[in-house]
Formats: C-alpha cells, structure tokens, sequence
C-alpha cells in the first residue's frame, strides 16, 4: 500500500510533486490532494499516495545524492515540489548517524553495530523540524497564510522557526499557565502566542473548533488539517539511516512513541526504499520505547490487545506523553508484523539513561532520548533486541529543553585554587 | 603567511597531516609540532605553519566536495591526519549558511546578498565545537588522556561532549559558585567538573599552574597548551562559507570578538582558499562586532591605536566577555587592512537583535548572535557596510543557552476557549 500508482486525482492547481491523492487508510478511498485529514467516507485517517512510478533506482540513488545536505534530498519522494529546496523553509535533517561503539559496550551490543540518530542536530533541535517543514510546503501549495497548532514544546517552536523564515504568519496555542522558559522559547519567534484559559485538552478542543469556523480560515494547523502532509516528514527518518547505512536497511529501530505516527512512517519509509529498490529486501524489527508513565502502547502490547486504552499521562517525558495516541494500533501491527516490541521505561530509568548517552557518546538528550535508550538497554537485558544485530536508536530531541531532568548533576568536586587542594581532591 | 611551503621539521612521530611546524606570528621562530603555544625566543603567540605544496586546485575542490557533512571534508587544509574522519569525534560543522533575505528587507541590505552562517547547528549548539574538535585530535596526536578546559558557558560543553565521544577523560575547571543550569549543561556528560573556590581569574591562574605542574602531565588544556590547533578550527567557517556561496569569497563578514582568534582565524582561511586557487581573488572586508560593555577592540579601533586597553567586562553577551584579548592587536590590523571595521552596540540592542533575527528568520541566537547582528544594523545605519554587496553574518550559539536575555518575551494574547473570546482579541 505504500507504494502506488494511480491515475492522478490530484486537484490541477496544487503541485506537490510526486503525492498524487490522499487514500484512507482504513477503507482505501481516495480524494484530491487537499487540506484535510479524515476519510469522508469511514473517518479513518488519510495518508499521501503517491507515483512512484516513472523512478529508476540507480538514476534516483544518484539525483538524491546530489542533492542538498537536509530533507529535500529526498523530494522525489517527498509530497513537495520539485524545486522546494529553493523556497525559504527552515531545511532540517541530514543529521548525523553516530556509530555509538561507547554506548555498545555499556549496553553489551556488538562494537559497530550500535547508532543513534541524533535529530538534536535540526534547526530547533528536534525532530519536529521535519514534519513542520512538510507541513509548511503544503500550507503554501494550498495558499494558506497563517501556520498554526496547539503545542506544549517541540512543536510551538518548531512552528514559530519555520513560519518565521518562510514568511508565513504564525499562531502557537499554549495553556496559558505554561513554564516561562517554555513561553520564552515559543514566544521568541515573534508569531502570535495566544495563552488559553484551561488546561491542554482544552486548547486542543477550541482548535478543532476553529478549524471548522470561518474564523479559521487560510490557516494551516500543521497537525490536524495538514497532518497527512506532516505526518510524511518522518520517512526522511528512514530515508537517512537507510543512506547513512551505505544504502542497506538496519536490523532494527528503536522508535519512541507519542502518537505513533513517527512509527508507521518510518516504517512507511522503510518499505518504500525496498519497493524501489534503493535498499536490498530483508527483515527489519521496529521497536516502540514509551515512558511507564503515559505506556498505552506498550500495555496493549504486551497484553496482546488489538486496541490501545487511553492513560492520563504522569511522566517526565511530557514531547512523549499522549495518552490516547492515535496511531496506536499501526504501531501495535508493526511491531508485531515485523517481530519487534514496545517496551516503556521508568522516569529513574529515562533520567539514568539521558546520563549515560551523554557520558558515552557526548549527546545530551531530551527526555525522549532517554526513553528510547532506556529501553534499548532493557530490551537487551530481556533478550528481545539482538545485540549482534546493526541497531538505530532515535534521539528526537534535545537535552536543553529539557534541563529539570538532569538537575541534580553537578559538580564533581570543589577546591581551592592551588595544587595542594587540587592533590588532596585526587585528580591529578 | 598563511600558506608556507616548509622543509618538514615536524616531530616524526607525530601525523597532523599537512601541519609542517610550529612558527611564531612575531618573530617566524619555528619549532617542531609539539603541545607548545608560546615563541621560546620572543613568547609571540605560535600558529600551525603547513606544507600546502602538492596541491592541484582542482584536485583538492573535487576532494573536499567528496568529503563528509563536516569539518573534517576539508581535512587536507588542516592539522589532522589524513583518516581523521574515521575517528571518534564531535564531527562539527557543514552548518547552515541561511539565505536571510527577510532580515535583509529589515535592514535595508538587497535581497539575495545577507547570509547568516548559523553555527547554533553544531552538536553542543556553538562555533567552540569546531575548536575542540581540532584540539582533540592534537591531543589524540601528543598522547593526551584528559582533555581539559576553564569556561563558564559554551567550552564546558564542547569539550565534555567531545571527550566523551572520543574516549578521553576530561576535567573542566569553572567558578564554584556558577548558576545551577550552566553547572547542569557541563556536568551531564559525566567527565570531572570542579569548582574552584574563587572567580574566574582565580580559575584560569590555576589551570596556568597545573600545566606547568607534574600533575598536569598527559592533560590537554584546548585553549592553553593546544591553542595553535585549536584556533585553527575557526578557519573551517571560512572554508564552508566560501564552499557554500559556490567558492567565492562573501565582500564582507561580520565576525564577534571575544579573544579576536577565530576572526584572524576566518582571515587565515580566506587567505588560504585564495592561494590555493579555490576561490578568485578579489577584496573582502571583515568587519569585528562586540558588546558596548565589553569593547576594548572597537574603543581601540575607533580611537586608532595599535593596542588595546583592557577593559573589565560588564555585559549580557558573556560568551564574548573577555577584556582583555590576546588577538586585539591582530583583529585591528584586519580590519584595517582589508577596509572593514570593528563596531559595538548596547545589552539593549544586543536584545532587540535576537528578537529582530528570531521573528524574521527562525534563527534564535546566543546573545553573541545579537552583538554581531546588532552591529550589522548599526554599521549599515553608519554607512559603514554597503548594503548592496554579499554580507555573511555570523551566529555563534544557541539562545537556549542565554534565555534570560529574551525573558521579557512572552504571550500575546490570553483568551479563553471559545470563538468569541478569539474574535474580541482581534486575531482572526
């Protein structure tokens, strides 16, 4: 399904190069390229289908190549137009690949056989980066002039970057009583930063309302109306660790999820790389990390469940923490199609973990990176993730935005300034 | 200067790739490649002198665009072996140079012609992991096994992420009495943070002693005993900004001055690429920025001497805050040799700089992004810039490292959840 060729029902004015319809996931209808998200006829969710079919592998092995050092290397299989690296966008990915061969050691994993992808090399230091990008392209192919969504980290600046650079206006809906360093990093972009009375749940509802209100017009809300457009950034996940790799598939990902479309788009990516031949078929295993705090995923998982139980999340891994994650039940397919798992971590696990990436391999990450290393390390303990096998661990953000977590490190002596006390503190 | 074709007196034992010697910037005293920074004969400041002899221009431009997504595509031009890439390293650089062409409609610069070189990308978020990166290599080259530093902000970070990736042990010296976030970014990548018991001037006269001390053997201060590879770092910003304008040299840029190193070191660079027959030669002028609070360059500029007064520094841009810079003397002659000028601008313009570059293009700098765009605005109001040719802008760091400096940023609006309350805001 990831991969089809269609007769083009893509509305004529709109060119996002290669996508060719939305199609339901869930029942398969198809409708004209445009801005919306659920299926008329089921309410499932819509996805990107495109046409692949005029590629050769070698020649578009060689174009994306060639092709400039972030996502847009790879819009030929991007739903963007064809000269999208020349319009002003915030450019993310083409982060780097680290052979983690210190973390291997700690974590028991074979030497070279250990990475992470470390999306805290984006513009705004998350992988957010590549889905807003995505989502700006459409926003511009349908003529919308206000990028907007509801967002308590990540994405408010994700947003607020991209809107900045490409001369959109933007408008970032926040509770109203949020953390001022967190007001303080959404609010510096200089869009509108409106505080709602109420609590997330509640900025959420009156988005949803204003999308359906005249009010709402020429606005783009990145994850409800464009979200089929911005769910795609996350195959350039796949599409870089499979380039980085030497053009070969890894024998497993460790993914984190909070609402699981990263997942099913990577895996998406993945496929998509394997039908057209730019990386030799074999069996891949997706691993989902999720906090023990907001774990709906990893509960039905393990409980062999179909569908996902709503939690109300209690963790510090808050990039992580929705609690009725939409696209549970894809990542409960995958994992279990591919032979993975989903695993979550505690908070002391997630907070231990964070320290020793940092330690190891000198990343500092977020509190999501904490998440999937954690269960990295318990999915080896387990014996469910193979340490002989090449494994990518994602890091989607970045340690600074998330400081609280680690803030009982410090110093790790004290002295005075001459030898003697330097001697007596046995450092020399 | 920059390109020296030298009989090899280099320490056999030790491969820096095409680094020849050590020669003195005062007296052209030459010393073999050693842990050494200072002229035995006349204690002028040492600089990595190179054997450039066998390149073919065309050759080496094909090389270095065949490289890696970092500094090290441009190893041939720098003191590191020649396998340097396949080493464990922070691996910088490749950064973003963002065509800014909202922020030139702001300050009146034609479009197409202001560029914002953005170091924010690197992997602990400043231009010091360039630096470091250098220096570990040196250090791997002498045999050190701890890397070592003084700082309170962007260094601490660099070298503990860089050590930690590279398998060294690492020791950084800060004032006991830092701000608990500062102490937290430095502290988390796990290697020897101590506090010392006095200010930063006590600080750095104790790292001066320890190296001078037994203690000290086998430990690699970056910026002490490494200092002539680790300035050389700083070149690598000017190699990516000539690669990334399409090997040409930018008319002019706007580099911050903290020691003044890494602007003669961008001189170096462009000196360099113009005697190897990488780019065309032709006039470039470099302009020096710094905070009014900390200016002793721009107050020696301005008035036309040849020295510089140290001044006791007392501004927001503290990764610039050093009053009294060892490469003052060398920055003046730059700017005055190549017709640029060094400037200064107020904490308060220094601010409303990083709101200006943040809201038009998605960048949000470390304040020393404010010093340097701040002073662009200042020097083309002066009519002191021409605002009608290419002008490559620096940003240093990351403005998740100084949020107090934006705390005033904040909501623009409170509303409550519903359409009525949106509509009476006036943001539909």
């Amino acid at each position: 399904m990831a991969v089809q060729t269609v007769a083009s029902t893509t509305d004529s004015t709109v060119d996002l190069g290669p996508a060719a319809a939305l199609s339901c996931r869930e029942c398969g209808h198809r409708v004209p390229l445009g801005p919306v998200f659920a299926c008329e006829e089921c309410f499932g969710p819509l996805e990107i289908a495109y046409d692949f079919s005029a590629y050769d592998a070698e020649e578009l092995r060689k174009r994306i190549e060639a092709g400039p050092a972030n996502i847009w290397r790879y819009a030929p299989l991007l739903p963007v137009p064809a000269d999208v690296a020349t319009k002003p966008n915030i450019n993310p990915g083409w982060t780097q690949l680290v052979k983690a061969d210190n973390l291997a050691r700690e974590l028991g994993v074979d030497a070279g056989k250990l990475f992470i992808k470390d999306d805290s090399g984006n513009p705004t230091h998350s992988f957010k980066d590549r889905v807003v990008a995505q989502a700006l392209e459409a926003a511009r192919a349908f003529g919308f002039t206000t990028l907007s969504c509801s967002s308590t980290g990540n994405l408010a600046g994700a947003v607020g970057a991209a809107a900045a650079r490409a001369g959109f206006r933007s408008c970032v809906f926040i509770p109203h009583d949020l953390e001022q360093g967190k007001v303080v990093m959404a609010a510096v972009y200089g869009g509108e930063l409106v505080g709602i009375e109420g609590n997330y749940d509640d900025v959420n509802r009156f988005c949803s309302e204003l999308i359906g209100d005249p009010a709402g017009e020429g606005w783009g809300f990145v994850n409800v109306n464009l979200r089929p457009y911005y769910a795609e950034g996350s195959k350039t996940l796949a599409y870089e660790i499979c380039e980085q790799l030497g053009w070969q598939l890894p024998d497993q990902i460790v993914v984190p999820i909070a609402s699981g479309s990263q997942l099913t788009k990577i895996d998406k990516g993945l496929q998509e790389l394997i039908k057209l031949g730019l990386v030799e078929d074999k069996p891949y295993k997706i691993f989902g990390a999720q906090a023990e705090g907001c774990s709906p995923v990893s509960v039905a998982f393990k409980a062999g469940h179909d569908v996902v139980r709503p939690q109300k999340p209690n963790t510090i891994a808050k990039s992580l923490a929705i609690g009725n994650p939409a696209d549970g039940p894809y990542v409960l397919d995958i994992a279990r199609r591919t032979g993975g798992a989903v695993e979550d971590v505690t908070d002391e696990q997630v907070v231990d973990a964070i320290k020793v990436l940092a330690r190891t391999e000198g990343i500092f990450a977020e509190t999501a990176g904490g998440v999937t290393v954690g269960v990295t390390r318990k999915l080896i303990e387990n014996g469910v993730l193979d340490p002989t096998k090449t494994t990518v661990v994602l890091n989607t953000g970045d340690g600074l935005k998330t400081l609280d977590a680690v803030a009982g490190t410090g110093l790790t002596a004290t002295i005075r300034p001459n030898l003697d006390s330097f001697r007596e503190a046995g450092l020399a």
